[in-house]
C-alpha cells in the first residue's frame, strides 16, 4: 500500500478531469503516469503544475530533447527515484540514445563531485567569471 | 583570507605545471583558474579530475554547449556557487545566449519543484518506466 | 560585480513592469526585492514564478505565517542563502517571534539529523505508515 | 533482509528497553516504530536521539500539529522516504487535513523550485533582509 | 549586517553563559566560535546541541581525529560554508596534515560521483550487499 | 524490471572484460557488484570511474578502513540506498565494527543537524576558521 491515493481519471472530479484530458491531448498519449493522479489529490496543485511543465517544457530556443536531459541531470543530481525514471523514459522517447545517455550521466557524476571539491577547499570565485553577459 | 592556499604557476611544482601547461594548452587560454589552484594543493587530485573533466567534457554524441548547460544545471541543483560561475561562464563562451540560459534555468526549477513533489507523495514508479531501453 | 544583471523597474518592459506593479500592489509595499529583478532577465519565468507563489502564498486552510515558516524550513534544509534571509524577513513579518523562530530552527535541525541517521541505517518503512488517509 | 538488525523488545537490554518504555509513555501509544528499532544498536545515539526529540516536539510556542508539519517539510526536501512516511502519518493524527497536506506541499515545491532559482541566478541579498530581528 | 545576533559572554543570561563556560573548559580554549553565539538566542537549542555535540565527539571507538575528518566529510557533501571552516580547522588541529586532507577530499568527490550514478541509473542492490552485520 | 540492463560477464565486451578482470584482481574476489554492471553500458565511464576509485581508494596516508568510512558517510549524507549498502559492507570488510558503525552514523547525524542550523541562522565564519595551514 501506498502513502498517497493515485486519483484514476473514472473517480476524478470534472476538474481533474479537464487537466488530464489537456495531459493526454498535448502529449498525444491515451494515459496518465502516477505523478499526475498523485498530485490530483490536491486539484489546485495539480493543475498549476501542469500548466507550468507545458509551459517550461514546450519548445523554445531549447529543443525538447535538450530539456529532458536537463530535466534527467537535475533529477539525478537530486536523486528522485520517481523523476529519473520518468524523464529516462521521456529523454528516450525525445531521441536521447544510449550513448548519449551515457554521456549525460558522465557530465552529472563529474558535476557533483567537482560541486563538492569547490565547496570543500572554498575555492573563491574568479573575478571574470562574476560578471552578467 | 581563504581557507586554502591557491598554487600559482610560479610556486608549482613540475608535477603541477605539466597539469597547469594541459589545460591551457586544451582550452587554448592563457590563464588558470582558481578551481585547478585549489586542487593543486593534492597534485593526485588535481591530476586525476582534469584528465576526468579532460575526457567528459570533450565533444562526443553530445556537443560541448550541450554538456555546459547540463554541468550548470547540476551545479544549481546542488546550490554550488563556484561551480554555477564557472560553469555560466564556460556555456556562454560555447554559445549559450541569455534566452538560454533563462529556458535551462526555468527547467531547473521546475525539476526542482516536481522532485519535491513525487518524493513528498511517495509516487510509485510506473510499470512502464521500469525498463531498460 | 554579479552573475546577472538585476532589471531597475526603470529599466523594465512592460511585460515586466506589469509583474513589478502586481507584485507591489499584491505585498502592499513599494519595492520589489532583488529576486523578481534577476529573474526579469528572463520575463516568462518572472511571470509564471509570480503566478506560483501567489497562488501558493495565498491564506488557504494554512495560514500565512504557517506558510512562511514552511517556506523557511525548506529554504534551511536546502541551505539557500538567498531564501532564508528574505523568508526569515517575511515570517518575521507576518508575526514569527525569535522565540518561534528559535523553535522551527530546532525542528529543521532535528528533522535533518534524523533524516540522515533513517537513510543510514536504511530503516525499512514501517507497515502502519504506508497508507493513504 | 535489510541492512540493519532490527532490535525487538524482547530482545533488547534494559538500557535500551527504558527508552522504549518511555517512547510508548510519552506518545500513550503501545508500539515502538522500526527507527528507535535501528538505533537501538547503538544504545548513547538511541537515547540521545529520543531525549532530543521529546524536547525538541513538546509543545512550546508552536503547536504540535505546527511542529509536525515543519517537520515533514524538511523531510520531502531532504527526499527521506522513511521520515516523509513516518511523519506524514504524525502530521495526519496531529491533525493535518489532506487539504492541508496539498498547500503544505504546493509551498515544499514551491520552495525547492525558487531556491534553485535563486542560488542559480546568484541573486545578492537585498540589504534590508540582512538584519537582525 | 547578519541575519542573526551573535550573543557574547557578557550580554548573555547565566544560562547561555554556563553553556559557554563549559563549552570553553571541555575543549580547553578561551574563546567561543560565532556557531554557539547564533544558537544562543535560543538557549534550549544552544545547550542540547552543545551536550549532544560534546556526548558524540568525545574518543570513543573512534578517535577524535576520524570523527573530525568524517564531520568535515558530510559537511562538504551538504555544502556547508561555516561547518566547513569549522571542521577543517578542528581537522587541523587534532592532527590532519594537508596530504590526509587532499586524500579526504578526494574520497568525498568520488563519493558525491559515484552516489550521483548509482541513482541516476538505478542500480539494484547486490544481495549479498542486503544484511545486517 | 530495472531502468538499467546491467551487463553480465559473459555478455560484456573485451573492453568491460578488462576491467571486470581487474576489479576481481584488484579485490581479490571473483564477482562483480551491480554498480559496475550497470556502468558498463558506458564503457568510458566504467574504466574512468574504475581507476579513479582504485586510485582514490588504496592506501595512503589514511588508511583504508578510514576511507570507507568516510565512503560512507558521504553516501548517507547524500541518503544513496546502494552506496550506503555496499559501503556499509566495505566498511565491514574492512574492519568497520557495529560499535564503530554507531559513532560513524552518529557523527553523521549531528553534522547534517549543525549544517542546516549553521545555515539558517547564517553563522558568520570565524575570522580565525579562514586560514590555510
Amino acid at each position: 500500500m501506498a502513502l498517497t491515493t493515485l486519483i484514476e481519471y473514472n473517480a476524478a472530479s470534472p476538474e481533474v478531469r479537464a487537466v488530464y484530458d489537456d495531459i493526454m491531448a498535448t502529449r498525444q498519449t491515451d494515459w496518465i503516469n502516477n505523478f499526475w493522479k498523485a498530485l490530483a489529490n490536491h486539484p489546485p496543485t495539480l493543475r498549476r503544475t501542469w500548466e507550468s511543465i507545458k509551459q517550461v517544457m514546450a519548445p523554445g530556443v531549447l529543443d525538447p530533447l535538450t530539456k529532458e536531459m536537463l530535466y534527467l541531470a537535475v533529477s539525478a543530481a537530486n536523486g528522485c527515484e520517481y523523476c529519473i525514471a520518468s524523464h529516462t523514459a521521456a529523454a528516450r522517447k525525445a531521441g536521447m540514445s544510449e550513448a548519449m545517455r551515457g554521456e549525460l550521466l558522465s557530465v552529472v557524476g563529474m558535476a557533483c563531485e567537482t560541486n563538492s571539491l569547490a565547496d570543500a577547499y572554498q575555492v573563491p570565485v574568479d573575478e571574470r567569471f562574476s560578471r552578467p553577459a
